[in-house]
């Protein structure tokens, strides 16, 4: 008799972003495995279940990858059903194959259950379509965390010819701009780093590529997740909103334009 | 007085994966206009809204753009609670961003209501996480709808450096794969077409790019939407689940692995 294990994707941030599968599955939760930027208000709709945050800012996970499956190996053989929580979507920077391989290889039956990416969510939350005809017609994701990681895709790439988004991309957004600069990409090319998207501590700012390297991380956002968006859709913000200009965090889940 | 817009994402078709503040706009809807690739079991979550399908498959709108904006901002500055839904997620692919220019031009608030979007979803729900550490570091979402729209992104990619997701990519998928071929892709690189995701009529197709070109249509298929998936991470798909290859129906939203 074996329990489930369900692979979930808590969103940007946002309760209300979350998917109906997502909170059903945590309500029937016995046993919550989350990552410490999943929003404590998302964890609290599993009440009855025992819930650990398992970790992981950046590169050092508070509990290791390999404890994490035994973690949820075991308690699922004892027939607990088993939410393994991440921000954003499980399988886009989430090691969340890492973990379904760890399930698969236990013998042990799991399911993802899709999340909204923070990659996706948090340009259009701040008035930036990552795709719209005539500016972009396409979109690239990678995570800034290590240069090997980063680099072969953008190093490639023809200038403006798509949207680019870097997840945790804070850290490195000078070595980027400067890959991308030297690669070709004209330096008024506009970009944005946007901190704690959808929720009431968003923040933003907005410039070109060739002052991304200098792009000063707002008072309160230091801890916060930043994902940075390069390409000529950025300038649509200025008329889809404001909001990424101001950062008053009046975006709670979605902005209102005018 | 004046109502509000919201655009909303519908998730990829599946109704438990709509966000809860999808379901919260769609119950309170005057009004809503929803796309052809819209699940109708998610239309029907707003039974006391009027509800008209404004079209669009593939290039052709079956209402024009012009229309559906005019009928937005009409219902709006009537005080009406309006719905623009959408597959997916509004701003990938989905014209939102046209759509949200038209409102800010007549001076009408809105907002955006992210979606799970069927680019990384469907490969997920298929058991392949579109990053994963030692395959790729990256993923490029492009539409398949015009050469000229995935050709740019596409040419200039360093051959196997970034997992490739091309949105209702089945009637290019032979040029596609020509034009990776030629770029130095090696032929045996893993891909897969998924139709329907998420829902009861899931279906897929499983290979190398040298026999994309050849990927038979299921037969019921013929006018699902298609999601094409090229990568390393493709390969994960066989122990991840096996339900690329039967495509039995048994992934409702998410699969069981084993």
């Amino acid at each position: 008799m074996s329990g489930l294990v369900s692979l979930v994707g808590a969103g940007p941030g946002d309760p209300e972003l979350l998917t109906l599968k997502a909170l059903r599955r945590l309500r029937e939760a016995d046993l919550v495995l989350y990552d410490a930027l999943v929003a404590p208000q998302v964890v609290a709709l599993a009440p009855q279940a025992r819930r650990f945050c398992v970790g992981k800012r950046g590169f050092r996970p508070s509990v290791s990858q390999h404890t994490i499956n035994r973690l949820l190996v075991r308690a699922a053989q004892r027939g607990q059903r088993v939410v393994r929580l991440k921000g954003g979507d499980p399988f886009v920077f989430g090691r969340g194959g890492e973990e379904a391989l760890a399930l698969v290889a236990a013998g042990q039956p799991f399911e993802v259950v899709p999340g909204v990416s923070s990659a996706l969510a948090a340009p259009a939350l701040a008035g930036v379509p990552v795709t719209h005809r005539g500016l972009s017609s396409g979109v690239l994701v990678v995570s800034g965390h290590a240069e090997a990681a980063w680099w072969p895709a953008l190093s490639a790439l023809e200038p403006q010819s798509v949207t680019v988004v870097i997840l945790m991309g804070l850290a490195t957004r000078d070595a980027v701009a400067t890959a991308l600069l030297e690669r070709g990409w004209p330096r008024d090319t506009p970009a944005a780093v946007l901190w704690s998207a959808s929720t009431p501590e968003a923040a933003s700012w907005r410039g070109t590529l060739a002052g991304l390297g200098a792009a000063e991380v707002p008072s309160g956002s230091d801890d916060a997740p930043a994902t940075v968006v390069v390409g000529r859709v950025v300038a649509l913000a200025a008329r889809l909103g404001g909001a990424v200009e101001d950062g008053t965090g009046k975006l709670s889940a979605g902005f209102v334009g005018a």
